[in-house]
């Protein structure tokens, strides 16, 4: 039987009953809020993963990629939002899934976008549901709510045949926040900017069925979502260092986690080196500028109990460096010899995730299933 | 017919001729130099890379997991060293490979893992070929030239029944240097050091068939290698903006970008949507301590030209926020329209490459094929 002393590592882990307490409590918290959730599943990128959170009542799910639609499709799920600006050359694929019966929406922000949506629909005989991308803080894609150009969007689609779906946004900003005060405002910012766009749509006479808001801080953070119909947020259901100091989670609610092995000391530099580097744990280095920095992760015992400031100081493709913060350890060769496991919990589950082309699920009863996951476009 | 206009994106492409180029160089350099030269290809993980590189004259190639030495023996590689230090738990991996016909050699920095090889392989009735990691810029693993250990390791394998293949050492830190004269220094300081613990190894009447050294860098900056019968490099087949830095490469000699399509733009913003997020372009910011931050990589267009002081200034998952340097380009949406294809350049090869499971080979003629490379370990 597979155990974590058995498989081969770097070994990408996800504890099972930390995962299904952070799918608890999103959802509980979305049920109290009175809205539907429907999770990212670009974090996880994993059928089982995005079962899990449909069986705790999940409402449809969020994509990045079409890939990930046509692998969600194929395993099963049919209401799939796919959360990217519609980049015209792929409306034949969307075309293609949604003939076959995945009740795909697809999203603009441009009127350019808008019109090739319509023409190509007009072309083919397809009515696509569409929604509109709306930017309620600056940091990436989407029409503010107070542009003319929400109202060109939703002309030249509801105009063009097309079935404008709604509104939706991503305060994608609430990451750079770790204050309650200011996650709760920028959750009220996600929201009221969100719900600003469906009323201008709405007073023109345009439907906006769905009003759809959402990030993980902001999600957990909400008030209250008066008018917001949907909420989408993919990270909670593992979460990590990053979300940590925004204040969302404790390590303990961390779910996902890589598992690695010592294969060699620097004893005089207090540095033990393991064979998780940048290529397991990612590039990602969100933790930098926050307010506490991990390096490349937290370290944590087999069992998965963190061992309070070692950290992976520094990654190299198939090296990790683990060291103590401040003074050298001494010691590291005697506590962690060569073939000691550990756990290192990842700066950003999404980044780390993709390295890996499969999971470990461990469960509350320690055994090992394999759960793939999808990687590329 | 496959085109760079055709081809969903974001998609890694590698632009042969410069492919072609950069192998050449290297080959060419380490014949004047009069060492055997072994690929690293953890940077490509593709069997048409290193087959490129074997026709040009390398000699067995380096790997960096089993995995990678699992894949490119079933693709007709036979002479494979594995240069990360061997964990005990992967011994009965190497023996199987080893037992396929595979001469795979492996490496180790510590008395413990010297004597669970030599265990392990007396056990077993396998004479394993290993060699010593010698450190020798104190960036990560192995033995210093001087230490005592290093003998000690060296009894542990050659009287322990093992054959003692030699010493390597990797000058990683040659990566942090960006100045000819630093950059000749530390290959010198690289060939030394591992000649002084080849000689120190001979002293003691040991044998030490192989001196192996080597990175991109010094491997490319050094003057002479007396005493040097093997070099390792890995990135140079394909350059990226870190080694462009470094000073030992153009913009015109990378030969690997990724292929974008801008999907939408913040015009007030000067910024350009595309679909290359850091999940295409990896979250690497090699060039961040550099002395030019490309941020997450440089623009080109379709035709693989530089278009000077265009950079991906910010990455999402799936979203790269494309902008000019300093002030904004207030035409950036006429100037590149939805729909416009791109090419990035990256900061660094192996990560960016990681993030695919293809890629696209661009020939002279135009012509695109699909090369597969390896995921996971």
């Amino acid at each position: 039987m597979s155990t974590l002393s058995t498989i081969d590592t770097p070994a990408a882990l996800i504890e099972q009953a930390r995962m299904q307490h952070n799918i608890a409590r999103m959802q509980q918290r979305m049920n109290e809020l009175g809205v539907r959730f429907r999770p990212h599943v670009k974090t996880s990128k994993c059928i089982d993963v995005a079962k899990a959170q449909r069986d705790a009542g999940a409402q449809g799910i969020t994509v990045s990629t079409l890939k990930e639609a046509e692998q969600f499709f194929a395993g099963g799920f049919t209401d799939i939002l796919y959360a990217v600006g519609m980049a015209p050359h792929r409306l034949p694929h969307a075309l293609d899934l949604r003939r076959r019966g995945c009740a795909l929406g697809i999203i603009t922000d441009s009127v350019e976008s808008a019109r090739a949506i319509a023409a190509f629909g007009r072309a083919n005989g397809e009515v696509f549901d569409v929604l509109i991308e709306v930017d309620t803080d600056g940091h990436r894609s989407g029409i503010r709510p107070e542009e003319d150009a929400l109202l060109d969007v939703a002309h030249a689609l509801h105009d063009g045949g097309m079935r404008l779906g709604g509104v939706m946004t991503h305060a994608g900003s609430s990451y750079e926040l770790d204050t309650p005060e200011a996650l709760r405002a920028m959750a009220e910012q996600e929201r009221s900017g969100c719900v600003r766009a469906a009323q201008r749509l709405r007073g023109a006479g345009l439907p906006c069925p769905a009003v759809s808001v959402g990030s993980t801080p902001t999600a957990l953070m909400a008030q209250a979502l008066d008018g917001v119909t949907e909420v989408r947020a993919g990270v909670y259901v593992f979460f990590d260092l990053v979300m940590r100091n925004v204040g969302v989670c404790t390590e303990a609610d961390i779910a996902l986690s890589v598992l690695t092995t010592v294969i060699g000391h620097q004893a005089e530099k207090g540095w033990a080196i393991v064979d998780a580097g940048w290529m397991a744990m990612s590039r990602d280095r969100g933790t930098q500028k926050q307010k506490r920095d991990f390096g490349y992760g937290q370290v944590c015992g087999i069992d998965g109990k963190v061992l309070d400031g070692y950290v992976l100081s520094g990654a190299n493709q198939e090296h990790g460096i683990l060291s103590r913060e401040g003074a050298p350890d001494a010691d590291i060769a005697a506590r962690f010899p060569i073939g000691t496991r550990l756990r290192i919990l990842p700066n950003h589950a999404c980044a780390t995730g993709a390295q890996f082309p499969e999971y470990h699920a461990l469960s509350e009863e320690g055994a090992l299933k394999t759960w793939g996951r999808f990687h590329g476009w």
